[in-house]
């Protein structure tokens, strides 16, 4: 994971324009959010999955790019002031409060759009057909039915009581669309078989609420200092999440029983998938 | 151009997302910014350039909807507290009035979105290829280099004195480079010559200029009863526009100039281009 880390870092330190021009203050502020470090897990799920297919790992890498750059213009809007009002973010101060607000809503804005730029991109695959499945994939799994869908929900969230399955509907919306398509990149850079696809799918929809589960148990029980942003969030604004329906307890057994069977989804694929099928764990075990 | 604006506002209605969900305040949000009328210039530009290539009609018309949809996007933000704080839209509250300020965010990201989604799905053009073509020249139109650069520059302008040029360049990437697409939008569908796309582009660059001049003396001398937007902003902010520098007279001048070279430029393609060439001289004239 540190691996693929570094390499996504390497290319999203040239793949984003470096300031120049009256509007530097636009290209400062998206890479200042970017090259933050970060663990950049979705970026390790699409390298992965595209290696499961035998996919040149020059097209994975800039599908990675443009994933994790949509991620973060999606930390930098959840951040501001109306949303969250969140002021530290990997352990640094957020967009808005480095810059100010109007340049952070910019800066998301700028992100998103670079991300559909870089997967249109020749570069990204010689396949015009497989670049406009990337395309019309990620925004359909980032758009109103997807990512933003989940973010709207949350906020609901706020003002109403929902239970488990609304709950997790939420997730599977907010954090779960992104980890889909991650994970489906290999599939679609190989136009891998249909059964394919399905298993990559069912992986990531486990992995994706697995995900929530382990970060929601972050903030109940985790330090700032550790996972370097604001804990205790959640439990603040009285917002059910699957940690305050199920219980400390009925929650880790829940995200036991996602890992397990998220990796066993990739047994089909031996030891190829070795580094898929350990993932789960990780996330079992993350302190951050 | 009231044909043109009736029939992208027939498809925008649907293709939209209907309500649905427990996130349907997104989809209220994002029908709410678009279906409120205006005057749908981008899209009788993209109307206009593809009928001039004899390309199919239904195509076009998924290009237009897609412009209007990024283009309302853009005011959606423009119009937040942080940035220029506007009430008034089209002669109706803003997106963050009518809902609230996150709400208007997650809106404006949707549609941004949605555009690219839009563009990128096969019933948009036969060829992949095109349509890879059209996401990435909006990407850079409407990104850092393009518009949202132009409204970082545009908020740098409120505590800085630009000079002609400098205020050129800055409108050309806010409005000039959404129009270049637009008009640019033809010849890429119809895989044109370079030759047409130059011609396109140079009309478009032109009429860009003229758009904002003509804009700012609307701000100036408008009212906003008519305009259905509040006026006098500019130079309440004492941001330097080309009316500023140039005097009415002087802006007024340059306008006339701009609108018969951009003319003059499609005057090639003969009767063919009838709209496109009167375009300018409605400019010209529009008190809205």
């Amino acid at each position: 994971m540190a691996d693929a880390a570094r390499d996504v870092d390497s290319l999203l330190e040239r793949i984003l324009p470096r300031p120049h021009g009256l509007h530097e203050r636009i290209h400062k502020a998206m890479r200042y959010a970017v090259l933050a470090g970060g663990k950049r897990l979705r970026p390790f799920l699409v390298l992965r999955s595209a290696a499961l297919f035998g996919v040149d790992s020059a097209y994975a890498m800039r599908v990675a790019a443009a994933v994790e750059v949509l991620h973060t213009y999606s930390l930098v809007h959840d951040d501001l002031p109306c949303m969250d009002d969140d002021d530290l973010r990997r352990g640094r101060p957020t967009t808005h409060v480095a810059f100010d607000e109007a340049t952070a809503v910019l800066a998301g804005d700028a992100l998103l759009t670079i991300a559909f730029e870089i997967l249109s991109n020749h570069q990204t695959h010689p396949s015009a057909d497989i670049r406009c499945r990337l395309v019309e994939k990620l925004g359909k799994a980032a758009g109103h039915d997807g990512m933003i869908g989940g973010q709207i929900i949350d906020i609901e969230a706020e003002s109403r009581t929902f239970g488990a399955e609304e709950t997790i509907t939420l997730q599977q919306m907010k954090t779960g669309a992104l980890l889909e398509f991650s994970c489906g990149a290999g599939p679609i850079l190989a136009d891998a078989a249909p059964e394919d696809r399905d298993r990559l799918y069912a992986y990531a929809r486990d992995l994706g609420l697995l995900f929530q589960i382990t970060d929601d148990l972050l903030d109940v029980l985790g330090s700032a200092e550790k996972t370097g942003k604001s804990v205790g969030k959640d439990q603040d604004q009285g917002k059910a999440t699957l940690v305050s329906i199920l219980g400390i307890d009925g929650a880790r057994n829940k995200a036991v029983m996602l890992a397990e069977r998220s990796a066993n989804t990739l047994a089909f694929y031996g030891d190829k998938a070795r580094e898929l099928r350990e993932f789960p764990l990780f996330l079992l075990d993350r302190e951050s």
